[in-house]
């Protein structure tokens, strides 16, 4: 008899849902049944099936795991308490300050009704934060750094694109790679917020705008620019549409300890990824199917990434994974 | 009222062993009772209490967890079963294709006794296993490539030390870099057991010996250097214990996969160790941490990297953890 697949339902279709739709394919052990959203079901362009948010209260012996894939802003908040009461959710929730209440609220409600919510999938928080637990838990004598990047920063982008004059606008966050390759060595850094990282704009400007007025703007904007090393540079609609369309990020966690007094160990963990969205969304699909197993042992509640044992991210057996991964 | 702390033993007392040792002072929820050679422990040189393996039989309630740190040709496999049937055991077996039944065997007895075994624990196998199993489940279109090194080959400089008219000699395997930058530039490669590395030695020769005959020799043997690019650089004694005395090792495991037809992810995990026994040992301590308790939750068995929630390896809470690190 095939094994049954684990049924999984999509919450809000922007990028990271249209992620976790094409993810879904290069897994199967997964089944989409359908993509929910608050639009109209005609209008939301698919070739899965579409439903209205409302369906999901109809819905519940059809799934096993929702993917809430809102923004963390506002959707997440307030959808996930709501459809925790009915299903196991996962989210990507990145809002690092209120983690731990939104950890709370969904594990009284998640024990309550007896299924499963892992919050803070993706990569940072995520991946990044398994990785500093594990690097720091091993070597606990010494620091660990983060660094972001390559990538596009929305909210940098955002800023620079309400600059008058300009027409189009992004900006890559850069690590220092100076920094990265002294910590490495072992050297004494000066790694602040501000130091670590460096801001590359992209702008394309409106017909006749000037140039350094808009540099001069962008680079003494506070909290966003000023602080730090910024470039801009102009280009033509034509290269940004080409070179400047993706969602590309990353980065690293470097953990520098010593094993002895005077012996060094450097644990690295670093991603660079074509699109952000679609990475995260990857994380997500693994830990539906860890949502999944949790809740048919009756391990109820909620979890993070520290808290789910990682073989069951995978489709694999216990046995199939000592024999071919450790 | 202070937590109690995890009461660790350690068997065998050789370059990991001593690492163990070295390690424990860093963990403040950790306490070393002691160490158990079959050397009469009148000649073992430690400041910490040294007792003869047979007293571990008297032993049992005063330790949580043994850390078992002799080799994984003939002392794990003879040790692990026997004294399993007395404590939680850690180890860093490393015989990848006698993990299965080792594991089997331990699961066993820890089910049985009502006690835990964390088997092949360390970084290959280890955490190399763990951060293979997560990023295939992220990206399970993909593949995962792994490199070793720089690091001293224990095997290959003993073979390197049987040469007639060698002194002294060591060997690093050093990773094709050009092939790692390939890998991650999206590059089809061609990665072979053999390209993918070279072997490094460096060699002291006793007086009068031919060079030429010794880096012939070195270079034809097979199976050790004859299908690899190899070098021999011959250097004084004096250099030779100054600059080539530690046991550095490292390495990579890079998974490459695609979150969409035409997007790549580098998932890349980095270790850069000056001591492969220290590191090794630092990572038993850590889980040593999740053996003892596991036993407290009565989550009784053997258990590899993969069956450990993370969260079981960081002295803080739970709450903690999510406040701090996610």
């Amino acid at each position: 008899m095939e094994k049954q697949k684990t049924r999984i339902g999509i919450v809000g279709y922007g990028n990271l849902g249209k992620g976790v739709e094409e993810q879904i394919v290069f897994n199967d052990d997964l089944e989409l049944v359908g993509i929910f959203s608050r639009r109209d079901p005609e209008l939301v362009e698919s070739h899965n099936p579409v439903f209205h948010m409302e369906d999901l209260a109809v819905m519940q012996d059809k799934m096993d795991v929702l993917l809430l894939c809102g923004g963390s802003a506002t959707d997440i908040p307030e959808q996930a308490p709501v459809l925790q009461e009915m299903f196991s959710t996962v989210n990507a929730y990145d809002n690092h300050a209120e983690i731990p209440h939104h950890f709370d609220r969904l594990d009284e409600i998640a024990r309550r009704k007896k299924n499963v919510a892992i919050v803070a999938t993706g990569w940072d928080p995520g991946l990044f934060s398994l990785n500093r637990l594990i690097s720091e838990a091993i070597l606990p004598k010494g620091e660990t750094f983060t660094f972001w990047g390559k990538g596009v920063s929305q909210g940098h982008s955002d800023a620079i694109r309400r600059v008058a004059g300009v027409k189009y606008g992004v900006q890559y966050t850069i690590p220092n790679e100076a920094l990265i390759q002294g910590i490495k060595a072992g050297e004494d850094v000066a790694y602040t917020k501000t130091s670590s990282h460096k801001r590359v704009c992209y702008v394309v400007k409106e017909e006749g705008a000037d140039e350094e007025l808009i540099t001069a703007t962008i680079s003494t904007m506070k909290d966003y620019f000023a602080e730090y090393e910024t470039e801009v540079h102009y280009i033509d609609e034509a290269t940004f549409k080409k070179d400047h369309s993706g969602i590309p990020h990353g980065g690293h966690v470097i953990r520098r300890g010593k094993t002895a007094e005077d012996t060094q160990a450097i644990y690295e963990l670093h991603l660079s990824l074509g699109s952000n969205p679609g990475f995260t969304a990857a994380v997500m699909v693994a830990y539906a199917r860890a949502a999944h197993r949790l809740a048919l042992e009756h391990n109820y509640g909620a979890k993070s990434v520290f808290d789910v044992a990682p073989s069951y991210l995978s489709p694999k057996s216990a046995e199939q994974l000592r024999r071919e991964l450790l």
